[in-house]
């Protein structure tokens, strides 16, 4: 849940002001994103997100993000899209804060998914990644390998304390990975982050994503393979092969997946697994248990992890049916 | 802010169903209230609020805080509708916990309210007060002065440790209260919790009154100084009496005070701070610095508390000006 900032009357009604939308009627914080301030308003001519950047989120890279959504959504993907205003700026500032309003997108996120849900938020990927074509500005993935080995580096031994032997686990994992990590693969916008949360359904077709602040340039099967790690285990951490295959045919309908990439998917799914390990287990000791920010479990992406590791090939993950 | 429960995909489309308002398109969790978790339900005949009544209020309360709403909006008051289910029932039970939905008020609360705002806080007040009549249900006010005791009783010395001298200062301010207050005042029906964040407005007029959740039978002039003590302080805490003045002649404009309830108000002014003061501090020391609740400031109503000890008659609060 995301912490507040609370706006002042005056200021909202100044902000909004620039922006064609009348006056607002209703505002109300949302818990929505873990990052970042929240607020839904309602005007006379509909329902607007207006977002104020916390400082987890570092400024500089708000007109990569913005510009995104604007980019991807003029592309005819489903996304919130920022609002420009009297000057045609997407940023702008309250309560001190640089903010956006975005539209409003209608649906529901699941808790949990199905197989046919698998298969649209495939779908809707490989549409993301073509969508990002042609897109001018470019943002680095900080939480991609060069970034995992200074996370290790931070958590040191302390991972012990998540876990027994997590040390141990990630200085391991992290080793394997530099040696297979691939050199080159198709790359392009990435979304980074697409869990069902971040992903609205209407009975039971994808109407839209949402959250694009862990948006990055890198290998797109790297986003596949967190998203394989995001919809396609259960509850119970066993990995579902239908859902697995599910999401990997409808992705590669629309953007077939060539030979070193599928080859190199087992590889990216432990690291995508690895990447939400160390973060969680960084947030997992960092932040106080009672914490506004809800702590993810760090456990969770061990035993997937473990799952991937014995994992030698694409087939594993639901490929070979499909093929 | 609240905490949250998760509520599944499947039990949240079972609910709704019961409910004549068609398919739930948005669900957002929203920072409003304290006590329960709340969510704001879009669907194709508009949007409505999902309350889940969480442990801190009590089950066998719930249908007098529905049935009130119900009797108020049916006597013409703003304020949120409970709807009914197709079994006629307006209370309902949704992951484990009672659960109810009730329409959606347009308006925005404010952050620092003027002497305007004060007087439709007044006004309001008296119509919820008239509108309050006939209603068959009976709440004791359980955060009263019997509660204070109770309450002085279990803060003990710990008091000092949100303020050095608050522990003598609530138990010589609960006597000093014993001694005078009033054995009998018009009574009824009353909000005991009108702070402006439970106020919407819309360009200056107040526009509806939500969360019951403290409502109760007390003496009515009661709720006015829960009033003048929340709307007519300044951030400094010092009193505005042209706020006072606003509030209370707009209030009376519409439900005239009796000398005795006039002769009274400061002495349940100064009760109505001790309220708020206790259980702001009781809090205090019993919520982690970091918890996902919110603590309010218990200090604020030490300053408001001490200027009331100070007021001699109601011509301080305001009253002179506007007799």
């Amino acid at each position: 849940m995301a912490v507040y900032t609370e706006v002042p009357d005056d200021a909202l009604a100044a902000f909004v002001a620039r922006y064609n939308i009348g006056h607002v009627t209703s505002c109300k914080g949302i818990a929505e994103g873990v990052e970042n301030s929240n607020y839904l308003l309602g005007t006379p001519k509909g329902s607007y997100i207006l977002t104020l950047y916390e400082k987890r989120v570092a400024r500089g890279d708000l007109p990569f993000f913005l510009g995104l959504m604007d980019h991807l959504a003029a592309a005819g993907l489903s996304c919130p899209t920022p609002l420009r205003d009297s000057s045609g700026q997407m940023l702008g500032e309250l309560a001190g804060r640089p903010a956006a309003l975005v539209t409003f997108l209608d649906g529901l996120s699941l808790r949990r998914p199905q197989a046919k849900h698998c298969a649209e938020v495939g779908e809707a990927l490989a549409e993301l990644h073509h969508a990002g074509h042609g897109f001018g500005l470019k943002r680095a993935n900080s939480l991609s390998i060069a970034g995992w080995a200074e996370l290790v580096g931070k958590l040191g031994d302390a991972a012990d304390r998540v876990h027994p032997g997590l040390a141990g686990l990630i200085t391991t994992e992290l080793k394997a990975l530099q040696a297979d990590w691939p050199k080159s693969l198709p790359d392009g916008v990435i979304h980074a982050d697409l869990f069902p949360n971040n992903v609205f359904f209407m009975a039971d077709r994808l109407s839209g994503l949402i959250d694009f602040y862990f948006a990055c340039n890198d290998f797109l099967a790297y986003d596949l393979a967190v998203c394989l790690n995001a919809w396609c285990f259960e509850e119970d951490r066993s990995f579902n092969i239908t859902k697995g295959q599910a999401l990997l045919t409808a992705y590669a309908k629309t953007r077939p997946l060539n030979q070193a990439e599928l080859q190199a998917l087992p590889v990216l799914a432990r690291g995508a697994a690895l990447r939400f390990l160390l973060t969680r287990a960084y947030d997992w000791l960092h932040t106080p248990e009672t914490a506004l920010v809800k702590r993810l479990d760090p456990k969770e992406y061990i035993r997937k992890l473990r799952f991937l590791q014995s994992v030698s090939s694409i087939r594993e993950l639901g490929w070979e049916l499909s093929a």
